[in-house]
């Protein structure tokens, strides 16, 4: 049993396992997100992992079913806190995965530096605009703006609270490449793996996958394209693969 | 008429009405120089445009193709800059194609700063390595190793060759995506148009094409992926649009 709350609905998740509380009004995860827990590596068997700004708790679920390793979630929002809350105790995943109502800047101090296999961001895309052009509803502006944390202050607490030789990724736009590759320089997390996403065959990316190594060597790698849609506006065979692990 | 040295072959370029000197021994260009000469934006009817480490003058030759700006190509190797100058005028194209005997670092005060509307530069792709593993055949390893310019050397010299608002574009290797971006934020051109080249579906990419704008403003494109090869190892549809012009 699971209370939902106002228009909350309790989704499948893919085709994992799991289900997930969501609000179109509160909180709804993205494609973005999903693509970002099935491209970071993982640890198999053990170790400590940290989703920033992890809203409704997706990354954490779905990498409980990548690895046994600890998963961490921080979320400054307590509606949304509590929606993830109550979903990891739905699928009875208490025991692995653990969530933390509280602002991502906080968590050197109160977790520890460098304790942290690996951090994951889906961080806010939007500079935060002027006060008649933010969204109205306060919790979709959190999520979506630079309110609370600014894309340095994730990259900044990601290095903080990885490991010496650990992983950090981030999901973000393309018009963030070149921001998001200096700050990530600036705070020793060497970029290694980045890919890119086209809605289409033909058209430019609209999203980046970001992968780096908290004092890695310089050596960077771009990963296959990843095309979402194929001709007929279907999901492509390499995204349903990803997405539901059909061949 | 044309005087061929040696090995060197008059071969045709592409499906242009174009020959060009080659020779295995010396100089022969690559399929990155041509997508370098096809990715670059040109101004149609007039302007400026100069290509250093021009090579045989491939980019050049190209380049008259798309656009009836006068161009440019400086060549610090004697014997290649050679080859180039008996192409442009085998191919009569004297009145528009100049060639120059020269040191790219030595032509911003040669040929004045803020002249040209557009650069372009397929540079050296390789850091000098020592003596033992260097390329024996000297010409060729000019050519591949940064022996007489480095990256940086390449855009400090575009940028002071480049008015304001012109257009600078390199094709180099993915490995250097983050060393070639920081060097054009340093000098002032800001990246705008950034493709990776795939040799094949699923694989990682082995070029990159960039094109930046001298003080332009911040907001980069990731053009759709340009894969090369079919599943049957011959040229993809697209790659046969931007060779042959085929449809």
């Amino acid at each position: 049993m699971v209370e939902l709350l106002n228009d909350e609905r309790l989704d499948h998740l893919l085709a994992e396992n799991l289900r997930i509380i969501q609000s179109p009004s509160v909180f709804a995860f993205s494609l973005d997100t999903v693509l970002l827990a099935k491209f970071v590596y993982v640890p198999i068997q053990k170790g400590n992992m940290i989703d920033l700004c992890t809203g409704n708790g997706v990354i954490p679920l779905l990498l409980s079913q990548r690895s046994k390793a600890m998963i961490t979630g921080v979320e400054i929002q307590e509606r949304i806190y509590n929606m993830a809350k109550r979903s990891v105790e739905y699928n009875e995943l208490q025991n692995q995965l653990h969530l933390i109502h509280g602002d991502i800047k906080d968590m050197p101090s109160n977790l520890g530096h460098g304790k942290y296999d690996v951090v994951t961001c889906n961080p806010p895309y939007f500079p935060t605009p002027n006060k008649d052009e933010i969204n109205k509803n306060e919790h979709l502006a959190i999520a979506r703006h630079e309110i609370f944390c600014t894309l340095e202050d994730v990259v900044r607490v990601s290095s903080q609270l990885v490991k010496q030789g650990g992983k950090v990724a981030f999901v973000h736009r393309p018009g963030r490449l070149l921001d998001i590759i200096t700050l990530m320089r600036k705070y020793r997390i060497e970029p290694k793996r980045l890919q890119f996403v086209y809605p289409k065959r033909g058209k430019e990316a609209n999203t980046l996958l970001i992968e780096g190594i908290k004092d890695g060597s310089a050596d960077m790698k771009i990963l296959p394209p990843l095309i979402v849609y194929d001709d007929h506006n279907e999901y492509t065979k390499e995204l349903k693969e990803i997405l539901y692990g059909e061949k």
